[in-house]
């Protein structure tokens, strides 16, 4: 049966990568996921040949057709699309992690995936349900990294830990115990740093997970912007 | 004559605070640029009296207009828009700055000066014309924090300079001649963080102006986010 491509939904099983840079590096990373590669007409001029030959080497399915990359695409111009199934991926338990607890924000969200691997951390560990991490906006603001990190899924933080028993863990918290830039020196062991979602920060019952931290600011915001405290905790743990 | 109110443009003389809480910032920071606070009827029943007592404190005139609303808001739901009048400020020669080089994404302005707010950081210098810091995106993105801060326009560094003689300058480009997190310790004295657009970063001319700085990534992203860099460098320098 042939699939019909329509406007992505939380409930498909294939996302899309919108964007010649981010299929590309989807097709790089991951090519037994990809189903196929869309382009439009518009595209044929402008480096199509590299788009081509990578489909070609890795034997992806290349279709031109206008009327699906139109219906399918946001509104700004895009010329190229890579459709593949959505999978997961084991975390590494020898390896240091970062956890968002309930992100809602996908831009917010590809912003942090890239951070991640500009700092060698790559696994992401998404706390309890409702977040769509291949959603095609975080795919987007990811800039295709998204291919280059494991991220799973976890119903609460107590299966997470359950998991991956003996870590040290820190949950960044408003009123957390160690402002970050005052933080004990640590071991060399792989950690976790674990994160709310934009709107609500962590709730009350993380303070016990391991050892809260907060990134000091005036009280003239209300909180940094996720992706900045996501920012400013990988280059402190990582530098 | 009757201002006809109509989707932003960058050559207006005014700008537009999209949503009641950047609007109630606008007010209460900067209330003798307010023009005029226009609402849909769909806010009178939440929240409103807030509003309107506020208006009613600093004299602002609050206008329900369903059209005007309809025609000049954002396609997302919003029902409250503060009119103003664009302003620029003068720096502070004795405060600490942050100074973007043709900042291009409104979206990341909006964040990194809400960041800036954030590590009270609170001069910000736009270097090279084209960059419209008043636009409603950049105050949408910094929820208002915009009209908590100085800025001001230079044509170019060396017009920053001339104005501000003897400040340690830090540009941030790749390359830079000190990592950040090696940087040798500072004198407690002013300081300006300098960065280039999104695209681009810094041009090569920026070497010699002050002590370059990278701040150290994995090579598997061509480069950090701006607003993430800018948001590291903010709580390396005030930390």
């Amino acid at each position: 049966m042939q699939t019909v491509y329509k406007p992505y939904k939380k409930d498909f099983e294939f996302s899309y990568a919108f964007g010649a840079f981010p299929t590309i590096e989807l097709i790089k990373s991951q090519p037994q996921k990809v189903v196929k590669v869309l382009v439009s007409s518009a595209y044929r001029e402008e480096g199509a040949e590299t788009l081509t030959a990578l489909c070609n080497a890795e034997g992806v399915e290349l279709e031109y057709n206008d009327h699906i990359v139109n219906r399918i695409s946001p509104k700004e111009n895009c010329f190229v699309i890579g459709v593949f199934n959505k999978y997961v991926c084991m975390l590494d338990g020898a390896k240091s992690h970062v956890a968002l607890a309930n992100p809602s924000n996908m831009g917010n969200l590809g912003t942090i995936i890239r951070t991640m691997l500009g700092f060698g951390v790559k696994d992401l560990a998404i706390i309890g349900g409702g977040a769509d991490i291949l959603d095609p906006k975080a795919v987007r603001a990811s800039m295709g990294a998204i291919f280059h990190i494991n991220f799973e899924y976890f119903d609460s933080i107590e299966d997470y830990k359950e998991r991956f028993d003996g870590r040290d863990l820190y949950p960044f918290m408003l009123g957390g115990e160690f402002a970050l830039n005052t933080l004990p020196s640590r071991e060399k062991k792989p950690f976790t740093l674990i994160f709310g979602n934009e709107a609500t920060g962590l709730d009350e019952s993380y303070r016990g997970v391991g050892q809260s931290v907060v990134i000091k600011h005036s009280n003239e915001i209300d909180s940094l912007n996720l992706s900045i405290a996501v920012g400013i905790a990988l280059y402190e743990f990582t530098k």
